[in-house]
């Protein structure tokens, strides 16, 4: 299935892009006045061969553990993770307060939480009972990385043909801004000093530790950057290895992808290397509040939407970049032309 | 009723502030991991005394014409100005459509166009036919800008008898950038070629006559920056003028006022002026393409939420702006507490 993936997916539709800039140079409005609004319908335009639409947003929020938290890289404790997940299928976590706001369907799925959460809201798609530490050897098996990459791809396909227009990613799992540390280290570039941050928060022995921590990983590991499935397995995380089949899955169906923060970052920058034309699928939703963020987004070559702080995950700046998403789609099939509102071009007066 | 609406501007309550800080700590997330959304929703907590609420958000796009018009500072003639007043309570215009998106109702009023637009959906505010050109003169009389300020608060306060929780600045004036430059260089500091930009979108030529334009009105008209409503009279707009009354009834009512841009920052370093204490109410919605936008902001100590290049005006930032407010308000409100939902805190796995 993965290969059959990758082989779908294909470049912007140039011709759909230039029709969309002419239109919105025929909205009642000066030309370019809408700011970076207007590129967005356009790469919105340019992905789906036709005019954008953002009515229908499903948010992925995919849950796992991480054999790494065991080094003491995390503020909190794994169950975390856990308790989290039934935070959210029971909808008090910040995700569901901002997808209800965007009108949007939140998927939460298992990936391999340590302690498999025995809920029916949960799609179960468990990889195992979290990774291996990946400051030990490699985080997981690449038939694992291929496995949970085509159940995240799978649930996307599904969110699509149900009518879904757009994907949102987003991720729960105490340890994986270490994972996502080293996927930017090795993907993007950067000293593990430079691309790791705060995550939740911890103090500065906890991050000099989480630093050499991600040194280690690198080290252990050695994976060939060129080769995504082998940086996926050795550094990654069940829960960014479904994201990585998400937005590989909005680009083989031309649905455009909302990146959240850092970690869905770096399941992008997983998705790039399997396929660079998946590019085109990629919207930054907003930049995190993690050091290591600005990188990986540089590296893909996207400019962030949303520049907030935010350092939560879940989805949430995702969630929130809908909204500039659908007013670039209703800006764009809703406003008045010039000629039709009967409004006068440039000129004297 | 002026005097009486800046007597009673009072300061933020900071016991709500301290209240909303204590409350979003203990919320199902990291401590301070939504970032701007969570100083957000302490500023408007402090504003209103209490827990934050955006439900019920209103736009005013107040229009009017201006004398400096016929200097040639502009893309567009001034008709203009009447033709995008009818687009506005046709529905067509991109206030129209970030307005329906955002829930928010749009209050069209007629602070002087040119030529009256004859329209029962138009609040009826005129203030004369225009004003006259501030690169000759003052452009309106002391008593007009306080006809315009005192209307545009009637406005605001039946809007928040009716329900209203949140004001948002918008306006539509051919000329109109050239005034707000005028004004931002007289009460924020900087020299005429710092402070004007653009526009609609006008070639080298005009820009340049445009910045001579504005050098004019200020060695014309040398209003004292210590008088608030002298510099408005002499440099402002009709329109400009509501928004004035606009920004310092939500101050008076303490409902959080959204700014626009550019021209909307200008009305808000009158209102500063006028009132120091009104600034608890602004938030800048983001940040314009116009250059003269973040010296106004920087002047009233604002830092602006959305950078994405805009310079259209109508409110139309603002408009987006109410997403990020409403979701700062109900992540408050909605979100499961720790203890509430289960959820370990910080602390050894």
């Amino acid at each position: 299935m993965l290969p059959k993936l990758l082989e779908r997916i294909g470049p912007p539709d140039e011709a759909a892009a230039a029709r969309a800039r002419r239109h919105l140079d025929r909205l009642t409005k000066p030309p370019g006045s809408l700011g970076r609004l207007e590129d967005l319908a356009v790469r919105l335009a340019a992905l789906r061969g036709g005019p954008p639409a953002v009515e229908r947003p499903v948010v992925f929020t995919f849950a796992a553990d991480h054999g790494v938290a065991a080094e003491g890289v995390s503020a909190y404790p794994s169950v975390v993770t856990a308790q989290m997940v039934d935070t959210f299928v029971r909808g008090g976590a910040a995700i569901n307060v901002l997808a209800r706001q965007a009108g949007a369907r939140v998927v939460v799925a298992d990936f391999g939480v340590g302690v498999p959460v025995d809920r029916p809201e949960v799609v179960a798609c468990r990889v195992g009972a979290g990774t291996a530490s990946i400051a030990r050897g490699p985080a997981m098996s690449r038939a694992q990385a291929v496995q949970a990459i085509e159940a995240g791809a799978r649930l996307a396909a599904a969110a699509i043909a149900e009518g879904g227009d757009l994907l949102a990613t987003g991720e729960m799992g105490i340890g994986n801004t270490t994972a996502a540390s080293a996927l930017t280290a090795c993907l993007a570039g950067g000293a593990p000093e430079e691309v790791t941050g705060r995550g939740t928060g911890v103090d500065d022995a906890t991050w000099r530790r989480k630093v050499q921590v991600v040194r280690r990983a690198l080290e252990v590991n050695r994976p060939d950057p060129g080769d995504g499935l082998a940086v996926l397995a050795a550094l990654g995380g069940f829960e960014i290895a479904g994201l990585v089949g998400v937005i590989l899955a909005g680009a083989a169906h031309r649905v455009p992808v909302a990146l959240d923060g850092f970690v869905a970052g770096a399941a992008a920058l997983v998705a790039a290397a399997l396929a660079p034309g998946a590019r085109s699928a990629m919207f930054a939703a907003h930049r995190s509040a993690e050091p290591g963020h600005a990188r990986g987004l540089a590296h893909l070559g996207l400019e962030p939407y949303l520049d907030l702080g935010l350092r939560l995950g879940e989805g949430t700046g995702a969630a929130l970049f809908v909204h500039l998403a659908r007013a670039a789609a209703r800006l764009y099939g809703e406003m008045a032309t010039f000629e039709s509102a009967g409004v006068s071009g440039p000129g004297p007066s």
